[in-house]
C-alpha cells in the first residue's frame, strides 16, 4: 500500500520533521508541499537537511494543491487546519500538528486560544488508554502538543494506577525548535545560548488545559497541572520533571511496577533501569520516550521525569505513528527508536 | 585597609572564580594559590582565563603556605576544610566554599555526606534574615551551596510572610561549572550539549537540606522540599523554579508586595518588572540574584523563578560578599552587579 | 541476503554509530558487541540512545567473539586493528574505523603514529577518483578519518582539475565527538561550551598525511595541506574551509563546472546551489557532504567549504556505504542524505 | 577627572557592552542612553544583564540629546556615524563603533559599503605601529572591526618583522553576537545552535579591506588576504586562524621571537607559552587577545591564532582603552584582562 502524503506548512520546523520522517518510510510518497510566506521558494533554502527534496518549489496552502492525496499533514499555525480540514472532505486522512482539535472542552479552547472551538478528534498519543483504538480507521487525527505528550507519559500511569494527589506540579525544558521559526528576540542564538529561561508562567501556557484533560482522564477526576515551561540552549528535546503527592501506601517498588506494566507492551516507551536518568540526546531525531520514576520519601512525592524529542516523538513522529495506526500499517512503520547520539 | 587572600584549592572551577574576583577587588591582594594534585604547575596552564595569575606556580595546600594570610578562601573537596580551619587558627578569616560548615543539623549532615558533623559557621548568604548580622566581625564563614542560594532567595520571602504551606517543589537546571573539573563520562562536551537530564532525583541531592535548614527557618515550622536538579547545555548558571501550595488568601498584588519589601535594600536581588522573566544569562559572572513570581491561581500555588550564576553568586561572589561583611568593608566591593551577556 | 555484523569497540562514538547504521540497514544483522574496558556492562547504560540494544552486554574483543560473522567492523585505538584483523582470515569482510591501514606510505605512518606500518587496504572514500573500484569485493576496508573523507571531497576535484596549486590551506572545525569519549579535562561541557580553540596545529595532526595522500593522488603531483583542525562547541560535524592558489585562467564559473561535473552522479555529495553555504547541522546524523566553491579574485584563490558529520559521512556512515559496495548491495542501503535538523 | 559618556545605540550589543564597561570605569559617569526604534523603552527590557541602568529610559538619537557629554559612543548601523558626528563638534570625543571611519582608501570603501567615503578616525587599536600615537589627544576614533582586530594582532608582527609573504590566508569563527541584534532565520538559536557555517565567502566580507590596511601597513607592501568568516555556536568570541608563506630562512624560534618582542610591553596581547593554544572563552568579556604561533615546516607556513572576545577587545574594550588614551588616563582604565571562564 502506498500512501499519497501533502505537507501543508513544509518550511516550518514541524513540516520539515514530517517530510525527514515521510522520506524513510516505506510506504509513504511524497507529494504536495505547501508554504505561505515562503510560497515559491525551493525547499533547499529553507530546509537545507532535506536533500531528496531541495529542488521542490513550496505551492500555496490551497484546497486544490492539497486535494488528491491519501494523507495530509497540517503544520500551519494555530487556527488555520479546521478551514482546510473541511474542503478536504472525509475521505481523506487529516493529521493536524496545530492545537486545533486536540481540546475537548470549548470553554478551555477559548480561554486559551481566544477563537471559538472548532472540535476535537482523536488524539494521536497512542500509548494514553483508549487512544489507539479511537485512532483506528480514523479521519482525522489530532496530534498532541510536545509538552503534553512528554507530560503525559510521564504521569498518566501514575493517576491510572491511583498512586498520586490530582495536583501536579510540571517543570519542563525544551529546545528552541519547540518555538518555531518566529523571528523574535529572545530566540535568537545569541540570547539563547548559555541561558535558561521561563516562560509562559504561572498557569498560562496553552498546553495546561491539554495536561489537565490528558491526566484528568486517567484519573477519573479533575487533576490540576502546575506548568511552568523553560527554554534551553539546544535546538531539540524536552525534560519534563514531573510530580505530585503520593497517595497514602506508595512506595518505589509499587511506583516502578506501575510503570512497567503500563509501558511494557510499548515500543516507543523506555522505562529506564534503576539508577539510569533520561536525557534528551538519547531520544534525538527518534520517537522514542524515556523515563524514570522515584518515590521522594522525605517529601512524600512521586516523581517521573520523560524525556522526548519534541519534533519527533512530540510532534512529527507522534503525527506518523497515528497515522500508521489510522491507516492499518504497522504502527513503528518509519519511525525508529534510536536517537542521534552524542 | 589591604586583606591579603590566599586561595586553596585555586585549580577548580570554585577556586578560580574566587580568584577572578579578587583581581577586581580593590582592598584585596593575592597570596598563596595552592592546588593538590596540580601543585608545581603554573596556573596559566589550568586557567588561562586568569592572565595576571599565569606565572604563579601552585603549591600544596599546608598550613605553612596559607599561614600569613588575612583571609584564606577554602574551595576544596567536601570534609577538607576542618582540617586546614583547625591549624590556621582565630585571627585569620576562613572562608570555606565548601559544605563542612554549612548545617546545623548533625543527623542531616551525617545522613547526606557520611562523615562525622564538623560544626557549623555563620552561613554567608546575607539577604536570609539575620545573615548579616552573623556576619559582622565572624572569622569563620560557611558559603552557602549553590543550589541553595538560589533557592532560599526564591522561596524564603514566600515562607517568611506565612504565603506558602511548608512542602515546596523544587527543579532546578545548573550549567556543568556546577559539577566541577572532575572528569567523568556525562560530563564531557559531547554528552552535554544539545541535552537535558536530571540527576540526584528523589530527594537525596546533598543540597536538600540545607534548602530545608533555611526555608524552615524563614517559615518557622519544618519545610519539606521536593528538589530535583538537571544539568543543562551550558557552562554556568542556575534557574531554579520554584513552588508551594499558596496559603488561604494569598493573590499576585501580597505575593508581589512580600518580594518587594523583602528585596527592596538588596543590591544584588533584583525583583524583575511583571511580564519579565530571569534569564541565567543576564547574571552571567556577576553577583546578582534576577527574581520573578506568580501566583497560578489554577493550581492555587505560589510560583518563583530565580537565575543566579553558580559560580559568582551561588559561591565565589557570595564568599567575597560575605568576606566583605566580616571584615567591615563595603559590602559590594569588588562585585558587579552586571552580566557579562550577551 | 543478511549481513551479520560484530561491532568492536561499541561502547565508543564511531562504534555506538555504526550500530545505529546497522539498526536501520535493511540487510544487517547485529552479532557481537564487544569493548574492551567496558566489556561486561550493559550497553544501554554507555549508549543510552541505542534503545533496540540496551540489553544487549559488551564482549571481550577476541578472535572468537568476533569469528563466525560476515563483516567485523573495528573502531578500536589505532594500532589495535592489524593483530585482530589477521586473526580474522580471509573469509569475512574487516572495516577498520582506525588509522591503521589508511596510508600507503610506511614512513607517513611512522612519522605521524610512532609504530611500524601494518599495510594499506583499499580506501572507505568511494567518490575519489578509483576508490569505488578497488572497493567492489575486498575483504579489507580502511575507513578515513574523519578530516580527510571532508577535505578530500573539497578539494580533490580541484586537483584533479588542475585548477589548484599544490599547496593547500585547510583550517576545520569539529564537534567534540571527533575527539572520542577520553575523559581529558579540555573535553568538558564546561570548558568546550562558548569556546573556539584550534590544536595540532604546525603540521602535526595526524590526519594531515592522509589529505596530503588524497590529493596528491588527485593532483598528480605532491601537494602540501597546512592544516589547522578546531575545536567547536557542538557534538558533530565538521566544517572544512579549503583554499588553494588558483591556477592560471581559472574563474568562478569553471570552478564550478569542475565540481558538478565531479559530483553529478555521488548520491552523498551535494554542490548547494550558488549563494548558499553548508552548515553542519543540515547534515547531522545523514551520509551526506555539503560543498560550496568559490574563486576568490581578490586573493586569486579557489575556495571549497564542505560539511559532514565526522561520525556518520565522516565514520561509520562512510565504513558501511563501503560495506554495501564491498559486497556488491546498493552503495546507499541504510544510509540518509537527509539531516537531523534543526 | 570625571568623563561624562553617552552611548547612541545602547540597545544592541556593542552599545550594551560599552555601557557594561563604562559602569566600571572609574572615570566615567554614564549620560544619554539613546535608542532608534527602542527609544521610549526601559534599558532592562531589552539589556537584562544590565541591572544599574534597568530603569533608564532610552532617548532618540539626536544632536541635543547627545550635546552636552565629554564622550560620544556611537553604536549606529553603518553609515549613520558621520552625520551625527559632525554636528557634535570638535569639542567632544567621538568614538565611533562603526565602519565609517575605519578605512583610509574611499575607492574600497566605496566598493565594499556602497556609500561615499565620510573620511578616516585614528583607528583604534593602539597595539599597532604608530597607532598608539594617533590617538593621543584626538577627538575622533575610529574602533576596528572584530575581525581585523584578531587578524592585525595575529599578522601585523610578522609582516612587520619580514617573516611572511604578501599572501594571507584567515579562517575566523566568531560567535552569533557579532552579527549583531538583527531579526534573521539563520541567527535563531536554533539554527546555530550544532552548526558551524562560513558566510562572507570569497574576499566579500566588508571586513576584509581592512585587514588588508593594517597588513599592508605592517609589511610596507601590498598584502592581499583571502578571508572567511564563520558562524560558531556560541555567543561570543573569535578565533581567527592565520597563516602565509613564510619568508626564507624562517624558524620557529625566529618566529616566536619577533611575537615576543612585538608584544612584550602590551598589557592585553598575551603569547601564550608553547603548546598552550589560545581558546574564547579564555578571554569571554575581557580586553585580552591570546595569540599562539608556530612554524609548519612541511608547508613552508607561518600560522597565528588569535583569540578574542568580539565585543570587548573586538568592540567595546578596545573602544574604551583608545578613548583611556584619548583623553590621557591610563590606558587600561576600566578595563580588565581577565575572562569569565569556563
Amino acid at each position: 500500500m502506498t500512501v499519497r502524503a501533502a505537507v501543508a506548512g513544509a518550511s516550518g520546523y514541524a513540516g520539515g520533521e514530517v517530510l525527514r520522517l515521510l522520506a524513510g518510510h516505506p510506504e509513504a510518497e511524497v507529494g504536495a508541499l505547501t508554504g505561505n510566506s515562503n510560497a515559491g521558494q525551493r525547499l533547499g533554502a529553507l530546509q537545507p537537511h532535506l536533500v531528496p527534496f531541495a529542488d521542490r518549489v513550496l505551492e500555496e496552502t490551497t484546497t486544490e494543491v492539497l486535494a488528491g492525496h491519501d494523507v495530509v499533514f497540517l503544520a500551519l499555525p494555530h487556527g488555520q487546519s479546521a478551514a482546510v480540514a473541511e474542503q478536504l472532505g472525509d475521505g481523506v486522512l487529516v493529521v493536524d500538528c496545530g492545537a486545533d482539535f486536540r481540546l475537548t472542552d470549548a470553554a478551555d479552547w477559548e480561554k486559551f486560544y481566544g477563537t471559538p472551538h472548532a472540535g476535537t478528534w482523536p488524539y494521536g498519543l497512542p500509548e494514553l488508554p483508549g487512544a489507539r483504538e479511537a485512532l483506528k480507521g480514523s479521519r482525522r487525527i489530532a496530534v498532541p502538543g510536545c509538552y503534553p505528550t512528554a507530560v503525559s507519559l510521564a504521569l498518566a500511569p501514575a493517576y491510572a494506577a491511583g498512586l498520586a494527589e490530582p495536583e501536579a506540579v510540571v517543570v519542563a525544558a525544551t529546545g528552541t525548535s519547540g518555538a518555531g521559526k518566529a523571528l523574535k528576540p529572545h530566540l535568537l542564538g545569541s540570547e539563547v545560548m548559555g541561558s535558561m529561561s521561563p516562560y509562559g508562567v504561572g498557569g498560562v501556557h496553552r498546553h495546561t488545559p491539554e495536561m489537565v484533560q490528558n491526566l484528568s482522564a486517567a484519573a477519573g477526576e479533575r487533576v490540576t497541572v502546575s506548568f511552568t515551561p523553560t527554554l534551553a540552549p539546544m535546538s531539540r528535546g524536552i525534560l519534563a520533571t514531573c510530580s505530585a503527592k503520593a497517595r497514602p501506601g506508595v512506595t518505589g517498588e509499587g511506583l516502578r511496577a506501575a510503570y512497567e506494566k503500563a509501558y511494557q507492551d510499548e515500543p516507543f516507551v523506555t522505562l529506564l533501569p534503576e539508577g539510569q536518568w533520561p536525557a534528551t540526546a538519547a531520544v534525538q531525531g527518534s520517537n522514542s520516550a524515556q523515563l524514570q520514576v522515584a518515590y521522594d520519601e522525605s517529601a512524600d512525592r512521586v516523581l517521573v521525569v520523560s524525556a522526548i524529542d519534541n519534533l519527533t516523538k512530540g510532534t512529527a513522529g507522534g503525527a506518523v505513528q497515528s497515522m500508521n495506526i489510522a491507516l492499518g500499517l504497522p504502527e513503528g512503520l518509519g519511525l525508529s527508536t534510536i536517537g542521534v547520539a552524542p
